[in-house]
């Protein structure tokens, strides 16, 4: 058995920061160049920089009209007009110079044009509609501050104020380094094992983001080494080091070790989730950090470390992300041994904003791109009760989440479809299961929720849950009709035919979640034939999505799940028809007349959106988005 | 006198909007490309994407630990450990691949080495730290909507679904044509009336920030037939036409007539201010739109129509500013014509955000480059009292203004040295002059304010202001002594020698703004050596800093003003002592311990400051950053 390092330190957050960043001697690393202003867009200034030149740079017109002077103006009102004549008054544009001997200004609009000349019938005020020298930019005046990030408006000034080349702190040169013997290149087709090196392209994106220069390696295999003598070699020619994966406890987890050979590990481990093995190094004064290979974790420690260390490169003071304060939707529980970081999705329902947690797996990327923002549960707390107000560090624009339609309830694609094809708003789906959607609604955390749910006892979707649920601040709006059934590996090849067979001893079965229309459905046909639940194998596995059951059946962990035909088209597995059920939408009453609400209905009530499901098969459609009768 | 059209309609901005974006189509225009993920940053998705791959796409380990059979773990518990032996379990790292018939992963924490194999105390369920497959990505989910930005993020999680290809909208080509006879390119030497191209740039920039591929042409003077040409050329390669300056009323301004003799002009002049004349018109289908030549307007003008054409462009949802609420430091007044953009300083004192409205020209571009927010005032609104809160749109983040230190009060460069020495914190400074300064803070609205106020009764700065006006929340810090003197044009060809010279009349002289701390001495010196301050052509004309006062005399609209000596030095104007003075510092208790006011007072009680201060000359340092008794 190899050697293993099981424990790592759980310093917290802040006190690694402090130590880590203490340790860090960045002076005789950053350096200054002279660029030209026009290609100084992003950049970060390194000295403050004073005008050379005044805006104006000499006394001119502010309105287009007549210069003139001021004294001779004197007098003129409604009822003595002046008349100027000859070189009393010249024409002037915006911008055009004022020279002496005159000394105001008059707009077009207030002079008469006559015969002698021109007729006033107010005085001018001495520097009247005159802008002075330096009235924007006095030479000598400083522009902008040392640590500043050149902004377009930023470019405007400093050319108006005479400087066209200017200091600016050089880039960093960022080295990645991905690791691990199962990291491969991007590339179609992939044997079990392999991983696509996705993690060392987002942080190449991030480090262009935050004003760096990155350069990214191929993946290097585990071996001591090889990765010893590259880690040295990167020391020598980048400024800043980053490792990526081999930072867990894991068996080729060489990272800490090599650093600690070539140089110091300040901190391993960081009582942070995700992004807890994180490693905090220096090798030949220069930052060395070493990043977990979960997306999420990555992300987070990228975040964490790596974002402070260019700051404190730039001499930037940090940037912070954009709090609102929004209900929490459902409990949230964490662990008092971590800070955590929980993405979360938003929504602007019934004037508040509500927060749902998202997929908390380290490995999940996708709760980081649905996510709308992170809510952070400090050590030492255990977490927040459902309708707690809690504090959203924004990822996305608040204009955007405003103009989200929230759904949350029972999954379907054809969610994605109306996703897809929805204009002027934008729509975001949590599958919950259909239980799910009712108690969402029913506290008002969601705009609408799909449903399908059989009533057992009279064969009817849908109308008696929200009778017996909800009140009258909803309406239930018609959906589609779907073909529920079995998914079998291609070829049938445990020759599943019916119900019946789930409680055959070969065969494997995924389930839903508690809640799920899906369920229920299944739960009500094992009612009927009278099958007990208990001698069905992989009952209790418990998958949230169509899509997720289909995979499991697709890659062998199962041989039969449950779910809509449409899946099982797309995913290619045989299908085993049981019957067909109403797909219907919760709606809340008070967004019906609004533009997002309205523009979901233009979308499935369109002939795109009937030609594409019909494309899809296993739907039909009556009469979608019209509302339903519960009583 | 050549042909003007004086009056521009004045509609309101969202008919405006309305009207110019219902006449363009844009369909025409707008096409996609497919690009490699790898170079798709911020990039805009023209379609829906979904995985081709599952991630991960095969079974794997969650946990570095053994796999095992589940089923051959069952029984185990403290009391009945199970040994694992031989084929029973195998040891994977995090990411392995699960094979069969594994189907379960134990720890490497909750296993103990024997020397038969493993021992468990604990049994293992059915896929427990397994991620199966799709756990992540499930191929055929939709990874990004169509309209979404890539960012970082993103691109991870696209190569991960095993997306390597994209379809994204291609940028639109964007020409930029600056006009006007004055306009000239980035020169060391100007000759009065030429101004310097600095708008294109900025537009250029925005541009490229928004995801456009702009072209900027040089300046165009005005000269009908050739601007028509090359407007008419440039709606024949371009997809956007952005035509800069001869959009106001004035003589030369072609660029109305040229776009209705082409195509034609949907809007010309919109309620806003600035940007009031705008042009929004459209040439041979394409989008032309005419932006005043002041900076500030062509900016809003910008931030406006342009970002909104551009957004339609990539079928974007339209990003918003993030907001805060700020108390009004001061009363605002607006024209009820315009809907008005206000640049605004933010600070936070006492806990409150505070904004303090900036210079209101369309021509000071200085504001915009000083804002931390825009105040929006609608039109029909007259404006608001001092006290009010009101709604900022965010230009900076809010995490840099609330550790920026607010001064309010006189003006002194050595607050400029101060703000760029000044380290995990930044200054923002307002020159409102003395009295302004001691009324600012007694609102706590801000935390320091610098002042110069002499008592005419006792000789004495400061002290007695300070006690008259001010609470005990405040203490008086020591600041600098500076000489006070009059500014004369270098060999003061006037022969001015003091106080006594300013009622000559052939000399001009150019004041400070009233509760200014050098308007008090001047008026002080005025009454010691009886003189009447209506003989003194120009003591009305009030401009806000020393360095304005400079700059009128230096360029000779006024003979002589009055000003700190380090001022003279650097604008190399010829300086005729009165007396020295004390530049104190009012503070607030309650900032006395923070960190941004301990940054401020290492600033000013350095080696580094205390040189720098006696190379510019006019000052002296005694006790700086003692707190001063009051009584």
């Amino acid at each position: 058995m190899k050697s293993r390092n099981i424990y790592l330190s759980s310093l917290k957050l802040e006190e690694a920061k402090d130590v880590y960043f203490n340790s860090i001697q960045l002076d005789h690393l950053v350096s200054n160049e002279v660029i030209s202003v026009e290609s100084s867009l992003n950049r970060i200034t390194s000295e403050p920089v004073y005008a050379k030149l005044s805006s104006p740079h000499y006394n001119a017109s502010a309105m287009d009209g007549v210069m003139v002077i001021a004294e001779k103006t004197y007098g003129a009102d409604e009822r003595h007009a002046i008349i100027l004549r000859a070189d009393d008054f010249v024409y002037v544009d915006t911008g055009d110079v004022i020279r002496e001997p005159y000394n105001a200004v008059i707009m077009i609009e207030d002079i008469q044009v006559v015969e002698e000349g021109i007729e006033i019938i107010e005085a001018a005020a001495p520097w009247q509609h005159i802008r002075p020298i330096g009235e924007d930019i006095v030479q000598t005046e400083m522009i902008l501050p040392a640590g500043h990030k050149i902004r377009p408006v930023d470019l405007g000034a400093l050319l108006a104020g005479g400087i066209f080349t200017i200091s600016v702190v050089k880039k960093p040169s960022v080295g990645i380094l991905p690791t691990g013997t199962e990291i491969v290149e991007p590339k179609e087709h992939l044997i079990p094992g392999e991983i696509i090196d996705s993690n060392s392209r987002m942080f190449e994106a991030l480090i262009l983001e935050m004003g760096g220069s990155p350069t990214r390696y191929p993946s290097l295999k585990d071996d001591y080494d090889l990765l010893k003598a590259h880690i040295k070699s990167m020391s020598e020619t980048h400024d800043i080091i980053l490792i990526n994966a081999g930072s867990s406890a894991g068996s080729e987890d060489y990272t800490v070790m090599i650093i600690r050979e070539l140089g110091e590990v300040i901190v391993h481990g960081v009582a942070i989730k995700p992004g807890k093995p994180a490693i905090l190094g220096i090798i030949n004064n220069k930052p060395v950090i070493g990043i977990p290979g979960y997306p999420v974790s990555a992300y987070f420690v990228f975040d964490i470390y790596v974002k402070t260390l260019m700051d404190l490169w730039f001499n930037k003071i940090a940037a912070k992300r954009h709090t609102v304060k929004a209900l929490l939707s459902k409990r949230l529980m964490s662990s008092i041994k971590h800070e955590e970081y929980i993405r979360m999705k938003l929504g602007l329902v019934s004037n508040k904003l509500v927060a749902i947690p998202l997929n908390r797996g380290a490995g999940v990327t996708m709760s980081l791109v649905k996510a709308d923002g992170i809510c952070v549960v400090p050590q030492n707390i255990e977490g927040y009760e459902a309708g707690t107000e809690v504090t959203i560090e924004l990822l996305k624009d608040i204009g955007q989440i405003e103009q989200t339609l929230v759904s949350i309830g029972s999954h379907d694609i054809i969610m994605d479809l109306i996703g897809d094809n929805i204009k002027k708003a934008s729509l975001s789906s949590t599958h919950v299961g259909s239980m799910g959607g009712i108690m969402a609604i029913m506290k008002h955390e969601t705009h609408i929720a799909p449903i399908h749910l059989l009533d057992e006892t009279t064969g009817i979707y849908n109308k008696s849950f929200v009778k017996k649920y909800l009140k009258d601040d909803v309406v239930l709006v018609e959906g589609i009709k779907r073909i529920q059934g079995l998914y079998v590996q291609k070829g049938n090849p445990k020759n599943i035919t019916s119900i019946k067979d789930l409680i055959k001893e070969d065969i494997t079965f995924v389930n839903r979640q508690k809640g799920a229309g899906t369920r229920l459905l299944l739960d009500y046909q094992l009612k009927v034939n009278d099958i007990d639940s208990s001698k069905i194998t992989g009952y209790k596995r418990e998958m949230m999505t169509h899509m997720t059951v289909a995979s499991a059946v697709k890659s062998g962990t199962a041989d039969v799940g449950m779910g809509i035909e449409s899946v099982a088209k797309i995913m290619d597995l045989e299908f085993i028809p049981i019957g067909e059920e109403d797909y219907d939408f919760v709606v809340l009453k008070s967004i019906l007349n609004t533009k997002m609400y309205q523009s979901f209905l233009e979308v499935i009530q369109s002939d795109v959106f009937n030609k594409k499901i019909s494309d899809m098969g296993g739907y039909r459609i009556e009469h979608i988005g019209e509302i339903l009768t519960v009583e």
